[in-house]
C-alpha cells in the first residue's frame, strides 16, 4: 500500500503553508499521498493533465487548496470522476471569505466538498479524506476512529481548565 | 443492494423543498437511500441515535440539510465516523449565508462536506455521495460518468443559443 | 450558598482567554459558577450529559462560549430547561462573525441569549447571568445595580477628558 | 398571576407583524405580559420613563424589537436592571443584518440577550422570557418542558416524510 | 466667539484616539468646540441632559463618535433640533461595520449625518461641522476654503511622484 | 424665501422614486428647493458646473442621491464650499449595500453627510437638510421641531397596539 | 469585417437573460461578434479549446458571464493572450457577490477585466469591449464617442423631471 | 516608442505602495507609460483635465487605483474614451471591500475594467494593459505571452515543494 491514495494539490507554493496539515493528518493515519503545486491559472494544462489521470494512476481522492478566485477545485473536479475536496486558503485581503465562495458555490453537476477556511479546513480535508477512503478500506476507518477517541480523551482530560 | 447506502435527513419538513434534489440524484443514479427529518434541536436524542447507529445499520454516507443556525451536519458528523456531506439551506432572512458558515466552519477534527447553498448544493450533494461510493462500487462510478458525459452532450448540444 | 448556579462552558481551551471575563464578572458578583471545557463536536457525549443534569445538580443559568461553526450554545439549549447564554468566540478567520451566526440564528423553538462577540461578549455574558438570576435572589440584583452604579460614576469622574 | 411579568415593546407598529409571535408563546405559556409600542428615537422620553418604572411596576422580563439602527433593546437595557431580550426585526434593506449588529454588539457593561432576525427570533423571545422566568416559578418551566415535549413529539411523527 | 459652537461627545475615553482628529480640525479651523465623553450605555441620562440642553447652551452642531452597537449618535439626534454628525470607530471585532450599520441605518424621522469609519470620519466630521456653520458664519466658510485649496495645492505639488 | 435653498439632484430618473420623499419633506417644512438629474458619469460637466456654482445661485445645502458606485454625492462635494447630504439608492443588486460604502467611505477632506439606504435616507436627507438650515433661520428650526413633537403624538397616541 | 472580433461567452443557456445585453451593445455599435454558451464545469474540453483557438479565429476581445463560483472568465484567461472581460452574473441565493469575488480576485499574473454584477454589468462589457477595440480600430471608437454623447443629450433632456 | 501609452494614477501618494506593481509589470513588457497622483477629490480640475486630454496626448490605456469611496477610475472613465482599468486598494478599515464595490459597481454606459484588490490587482492592471495594447501592438502581445510562459515553466519547477 505504498502507492498513492490521496492527491494533495495547491496553486502555489505560498499554500503549502497551509496545506501542509492535511498531509500531517495524512501520514498519521498511514494514508499514502503524494502532494504537488498545480496551479489553476498559471499551469491551466498540467491541471487538466493531472486531473484526467487521477484515477488512472490509482488515486481515489483529490485534496485541493487555493486562495481568492479560488478555481483550482472546482477545475479539477470538473475533469475527474473521483470526490474533490476543497480547502479554501485564508486570502490576503478579504480573510478568505472569497476563497471560501469560489469553492462552495459550485453549480449543480459538479461538486466540490468543501470545508472551512485556511488551516482548520486542511486538518479536516485530511480527515475527511481518510473518512472517505475509510468506507472501502477498514483499517483507515479503524485508524480515523483510533485518533478520535484519543482527541476525545486528551479534551476529557484537560477539561477542568485547571 | 436494496439496503440503503446513504442516509439523506434534513431538520424540518421545510427543508424537503430542497433536499428533494438530492434524492432524485440518488434515484438517476441508483443509489439505494432513506430519507428522515432529523432535527438537531428538537430531536436532539433521535439525532445522536442516528447518527450513532449509521454505520451498524448499513450506511455509508450521510446528507445531511439544514438552515440558519445549521447544527445538524456538524453534529451528526460529531458521532459518525461514515463522511457527512452538509447541504445548506437557503434562510429567510440572510439568503443562506447563516447556514453556510455554521456548516463550513467546522473546527479542526470534525469535518463536513459542505456544498452550495440551496438546490445546486441538494444536487451536488447527491452527485458527491455517489463519487464517494464510486470508489469502492464501480457501477455507482460509472453510472456518475455517463450522466456527465450526457449532461456535457446536452450543453453542446444547446451551445448556439440558436 | 456555594453550589455553583451558573455553569460557564467552552468548546475549547484556547476559548479561556474570552471566557475568564465572563467569570471574573460572575466573582465580582459572588455568584457561584463552575467552570469546564465542554465540546460539541469533540466531547459530543459529555456535553449531552452535562446539558441534561444542568438542573439536578442545582444550575440555573448557563453560559457556553464557541467559535467558528460554534454549535455548543444551541446544542446545550436543546437538552435543557435552563437559559443558555451564547458567546461568540472571535475566529481566526472571519473576525468572529462566523460565530456570531452559528450562535444568534437558533430556529423559533430552541433560544439561544447570544451577547456580542469577544470579550465584551464574555463581561456580558456574566453580567446578563446575574441579571437573569436578580429576578429570583435579591442580594444578586443589588450587586448587579451597585456595580453599574459605580461604573456609571467612574466614566462621569473621566468624561472630561482632561 | 394576573400583573404582567414581562413588557414586550417595539419601535414601531409595523414591527407588531414580528413581535406578535412572541406574545402568542406568552399566552400559550400562560405568561402574563404587556405590549406597547415605545420608540426610541421619536418617543425618547417614554422608552426612558418605561424602562426606569420596569421593575417597579411589577415587570421582571423585558423583551424589545426593533429593526434598522436598532437601538431600542439597547437603551432600555441601559436604563433597568431587569434582562432585556432583543429581537433583531428584518429591515426592508439589509435583510435585518444591520438591526442584529446594532442589538447585539453591545459593549461591556450593558447586555441585550439577543434572538435570531425576524419571526423565529420572536417566537425565542417568548421561550427565553419564559426560560428565566422558569427559574423562580416552577410552573412556567413545567409548561415551557411540556412544550418542547409536545414539538418534539409531533417533528418525530412527521419525520418519516411520508 | 469663545462659547463653544460644537460639542464633540464619545462614548468612552477609548474613542479620543479617533475622535481627536475631529477636534484638531476645529482647532485648525478656528471653530470653537467642547469636548466630553458621554455613554449612551453607561450615562444615559448625561446623555439625554446633555442632548436636551445642547440648544440652551449655544451649541450649533454635534459631532458624536462611538463603536460596535453605537447608539450615542442616534440617541442624541433624538434628542435635539441641532444637527448631529456621527463617527463609527472602527471597532475590534467586525472592523466599524457594526459601527456604521448601527449610525447609519436610523428610520425616517431623526437623521444622523454619518461619515466614514475611524480616522477619515473624525477629520471629516470637523470639516463637515465646519461647513455647516459655513452657511451662517462666512468666515468659518472662508477657512473651510483657503484649507481646501491649500490641500490641493499640497497634492499637486507633490503629484509627480519624484 | 422663493429663492431654493437646498439644491436636491439625483443620478437618474429612476431615483426619483426614493428622492421625492426628501422633497415632500421639504415641501412639508417649507423649505424653498430645486430637482434636478445630474449624473455624475453621464453628464459629467454638468455636474462640475452645478456643484461650482451651487452656492452662487444661492443654495445652502444640496441633497445627491445616488446608487450603485455612488458617486455623485462625493464629486458634488469635492467642487463645493457647502455641506452636501449624500442618500444610498437601493441597489437592485446588492441592496444599496454597495451605494452606502461608495457613499460614506470618503477620504479625510472631503465629507459627505450619509443618511441610510433608501426611502428612509431620503425622509432624513430632508430633515437634516432642514435642521442645517435650521441653525441659520429659526422659522425652519421652529417647523422641525412642530414636526417631531407631532410625530411624537401620533406614535404615542397609536401606541396600545388596541 | 464580417469576422468576429469579440466571443460573447457565458456558462448556461440562463445566463442569456443577462449576457444579451452586452451582444446588443456589439450590435448597436457594429462590432461584430460571436456567442456561445461555454461551460468551465461541464464541457471543460471545449472551454479550453475555445479560449486557445481564439486569437487564431481573429478574436482579438473576450466577453465571458457566468454566476456562483464563476470559473469560466478566469479559466479562459488563463489560456489566451487575448484580454479577458468577466461578467458576474446575479445568482439566486447571494445576489452575485460571489460571482464577483470569484471572477474579480484573481491572482496575479492573470488578469480578468471585471465589470458590474447583472445587467448593467453585461452592457458595460459591451462598451469596454468597443472601448478596447477602439484604440486598434476608429470608426468603433467613434461610435463609441457618439453613443455616449446622446446618452449625456438624453439624460439632460431629461434632467428636469418635469 | 518613447510617448507613453499607459497613464498610471492614483488616488493619493500613500497609493503609490500598491501601485509601484503595476509600473514594474509595465516596464518588465517595456510598455511606456507615466505615472501621476490625480485626487478625485482633492484635485477635481485637475482629474478632469488630465482625463479629457489622455486621448490627445496619445494615452490608450488609463491605470487609476483608489482606496475607499473610490471615485478616481469611475470619474475618470466618464471623461475619456480610453479603456480604464481600476484598482481598487486595500483600505485600512474595511480590506477594500469599499474599494472594490465603489470601483466595480459602475452604471450601465461606463465601465471602468476592475481588477483585484491591492497588489495582485496592481500587477494585473498591468497585465491587462498589456493584452489591450497587444491587440495592436503585436510584439508587446509577445511579450505578455513570452513573460507567462516564463512563469508557467518557474511555477513547473517548483511545483514538487521538495
Amino acid at each position: 500500500m505504498v502507492k498513492p491514495l490521496v492527491g494533495v494539490i495547491m496553486g502555489s507554493t505560498s499554500d503549502w503553508e497551509t496545506m501542509q496539515d492535511a498531509c500531517a493528518i495524512l501520514e498519521e493515519l498511514q494514508v499514502p499521498y503524494e502532494k504537488k503545486v498545480v496551479s489553476a491559472h498559471r499551469t491551466p494544462d498540467l491541471m487538466f493533465a493531472y486531473a484526467e489521470g487521477a484515477k488512472q494512476r490509482g488515486l481515489e481522492v483529490i485534496i485541493a487548496g487555493a486562495g481568492g478566485a479560488a478555481h483550482l477545485p472546482g477545475m479539477v473536479a470538473a475533469k475527474t470522476e473521483l470526490p474533490v475536496i476543497g480547502v479554501p486558503v485564508k486570502s490576503s485581503t478579504l480573510n478568505g471569505l472569497d476563497s471560501l465562495l469560489s469553492i462552495v458555490q459550485m453549480p449543480g453537476g459538479v461538486p466540490v466538498a468543501t470545508v472551512a477556511i485556511g488551516k482548520a479546513g486542511a486538518v479536516n480535508a485530511g480527515l475527511l479524506a481518510a473518512q472517505i477512503l475509510g468506507i472501502k478500506y477498514p483499517e483507515i476507518q479503524e485508524r480515523f476512529v483510533a485518533r478520535r477517541e484519543a482527541v476525545r480523551d486528551k479534551v476529557l482530560g484537560d477539561s477542568d481548565l485547571a
